[in-house]
């Protein structure tokens, strides 16, 4: 883990091509050639789990403010953060169009209209889109920033309240498949009533502990009960024949699993990128000379070929510097295997191997199963990012059994947890006390006696304490 | 071709699962699951052109008003249709912000920035997004919308002026070739002084002529020349040392490509998509009994594997609803071939193909190169799709020698040629008098001697006049 990561963060954004802050509004940025492909592969993935029962579909930008509004408790949540458009051209629009911060209300007047049958149950769409929030507190690219280019959102609609619970945990399943793909451990936590989402009956959150022990919120599902099936009258005909409304769920994920993935692999050489989401995962580089160039050459293409047809993105880095900068280039970028080879190694049947993770030089033998044997490097090194990231996120959860404990163990750079009775008098107390916030429920204390660490009541559960991004 | 295609192409959007119109906003549509998947297609198409040469990037929507009125010309050309954003929630911003309706003021700050010498040119970028145009013209979904849902643009900054014009040449072969290959004719035209696009030295556009006659302009590439280079700043070291503006191109392509290949290839009975961006590429429709269902659907799987298994998109529909009610549905939806398996079939090892594009029944060996001769179907289907509309496109190109045939060809449905000097003056002429558009030069008339249609001038182009969308 890297000391000073906000420091780290926001140079390796920069030095490694990935977004570039420059750009003339704040907390919008340019998503750069390398970044790009990082985020292409990421959202590959999260399409993959998607795709498998789910349809994608897309919906406009621009929501009208009388749809934006109609939920009272969701408009609440986000009135203070919508972009509004209120001219086209020179012309004052009839009605004001709020930039998407979040689409229910763009999605749901249209479910109103789709959904007439139980036989149109369940529906199951998602969208990845740019929403946009007015932010308003220190931005910072890909963590908190006020246009969002890749929000993945699901949006579901069931005929039962069981149909919605057990949706709710697929999108778990799914969301932890995701980040355990990309060996991003996570704390998942029921949010408190007072922080959950407007117009949710209840939300689960995933959070990612960063190098600085500040916790980071990479997903989020909601299970919004009837709520907006009132407010957008969205109803079906089911077997019986009576017509009753639906149960809608829906979940989230943004550029923050990029951020999550970047913060807590990298280490002071720069990126070391889970290969599901590398641009490249083995990067080649010849070590030229005059004499036997050609044949280097030659033989790099023929190994990128067979690379290639085993399904790996290979480049060959033949650009005319000295070795030693291509190797600090691509430890910068975090290609997982670099593979060096020389007229000698040529020679000699062999290739030299560095794994990102280890920086240990390995020798291959080029006629030996080479292909397979990178692939083992590959495997190996992604089953230690994330084995060392587990090891950091468990360090850095820590049991408080008073209120003093907590701020002390925050400041020094974890996330605590606290038996809590789980009322919201004293779960605000403990924020207001620490100035942290309560993430939410992590565990449920049946049976056992132990006390809130505000009141004198029962704990019903452990809840985790942390500074959040 | 079908008939009356303004009703046609309404009705099909929504009976094939393509878009849905009735989003609370004119002209901003929802793309539904099918349709979506044909943009997914289309857009995949594109990038694999785009990635052999530029690099993918993605810059924010919002311009700031700054910049965007920086270039005189290009701010003339869009004030009247951009989307302006005022507020951020109830806090009026410093500077409106425009939604981008294209993406020159948005990048060039940037390249300005970026290139520093000429060895960062060429810089060849692209980037797919959501465009808007304050459209007060009738929409159309597709067709004149004012959300483009997936606008692919390119972006080049050159050394000289001959390397842009090179660029411009490759720009066009891009583009023939993807237009090739979803079998859409096009005429290409050096577009009038007039009727450039806002900023550029010249404009390049092809146009596809729709079922009705009526042109639709499918994409532009554009040669900037130096304008946005004074205007941004965007200067390079030379080898010689000199700092020196550089030369620029910009090509963009938008849902019309999707529009023109539904318009273009469909008949009374549905769509009849390119195999390249057809959902399906085969789509298998088991014949069921009680007796023998088990087997004959087992087939089923082992057939759509071994499809799959050469690179095919298949399906099988085994939904229990009437064989012929299905063969209805995919029709409409226009996958290329259709294959019908029941119990005496797979008794005599044969199964029945269909073209969408004949509607004839082909019987099958399945146990004699069945995957080889269904591709030789799909590929046969997909000459025959560009075969029939280039017949079509060619029959509706008319050469008129004096203005009344113009204007009497133009409402017989053709797009029509006409000798033309190349003034300004008289091009305008042709307009006024007919009505109609002069799309473009398309063709130079060098050392023949012909007369201008409206003047006494010897004629140096053929030009094209069209009635268009």
């Amino acid at each position: 883990m890297v000391e000073n990561f906000s420091e780290w963060f926001h140079d390796i954004l920069e030095e490694a091509n990935i977004t570039d802050s420059r750009y003339p509004i704040k907390g919008m940025a340019v998503w750069m050639p390398y970044g790009f492909q990082i985020r292409k592969y990421t959202t590959n993935l999260i399409k993959e789990v998607y795709d498998r029962d789910h349809e994608e579909v897309l919906f406009p930008l621009l929501v009208p403010e009388t749809e934006l509004a109609k939920e009272g408790l969701h408009v609440k949540g986000f009135e203070d953060e919508v972009y509004w458009v209120t001219h086209g051209g020179k012309t004052q629009l009839n009605e004001k169009l709020a930039l998407r911060p979040t689409s229910e209300t763009s999605i749901y007047p249209m479910y109103s209209l789709w959904i007439r049958s139980h036989i149109d149950l369940p529906l199951k769409y998602y969208q990845i889109v740019n929403t946009f929030r007015y932010e308003t507190k220190h931005t910072r690219p890909l963590i908190r920033v006020r246009e969002i280019t890749t929000f993945k959102e699901a949006h579901t609609a069931h005929a039962s309240k069981e149909e919605a619970d057990i949706q709710v945990q697929e999108h778990i399943e799914n969301y932890k498949e995701i980040f355990d793909t990309l060996g991003i451990p996570y704390t998942l936590t029921k949010r408190p009533e007072w922080d959950k989402f407007p117009g949710a009956d209840y939300t689960m959150a995933f959070d990612a502990i960063m190098p600085d022990g500040k916790t980071l919120q990479i997903g989020t599902i909601h299970n919004l009960g009837q709520t907006f099936a009132k407010t957008f009258d969205i109803t079906f005909e089911d077997k019986d024949g009576e017509h009753k409304l639906v149960y809608q769920t829906c979940a989230g994920l943004s550029d923050r699993v990029i951020a999550s993935a970047i913060g807590i692999h990298g280490d002071e050489k720069g990126l070391r990128l889970p290969p599901e989401i590398s641009p490249k995962q083995i990067t080649i580089i010849p070590i030229l000379f005059k004499k036997g160039k050609e044949e280097v050459l030659a033989k790099c293409e023929e190994l990128k070929k067979e690379f290639e047809s085993a399904g790996l993105r290979v480049n060959i880095d033949d650009r005319d510097i000295r070795p030693g900068k291509k190797f600090y280039d691509w430890e910068l970028k975090g290609t997982p295997i670099k593979l060096e080879l020389g007229p000698r190694d040529l020679e000699n049947n062999k290739t030299i191997a560095m794994r990102r993770d280890k920086l240990e030089k390995i020798e291959l033998d080029l006629n030996e199963n080479l292909v397979g044997n990178v692939i083992s490097l590959i495997d190996e090194l992604n089953e230690n990012l994330a084995e060392s990231a587990k090891e950091f996120h468990k360090d850095h959860i820590k049991f408080a059994s008073d209120i003093d404990e907590v701020k002390e163990l925050i400041e020094a750079g974890n996330v605590v947890a606290v038996n809590w009775c789980g009322d919201t008098a004293c779960g605000q107390k403990i924020e207001e006390i620490t100035g942290y916030s309560v993430l939410g429920i992590y565990e449920e204390l049946e049976g056992k006696s132990k006390k809130c660490i505000i009141s004198d009541e029962d704990a019903k559960y452990v809840a985790l304490i942390a500074k959040t991004y």
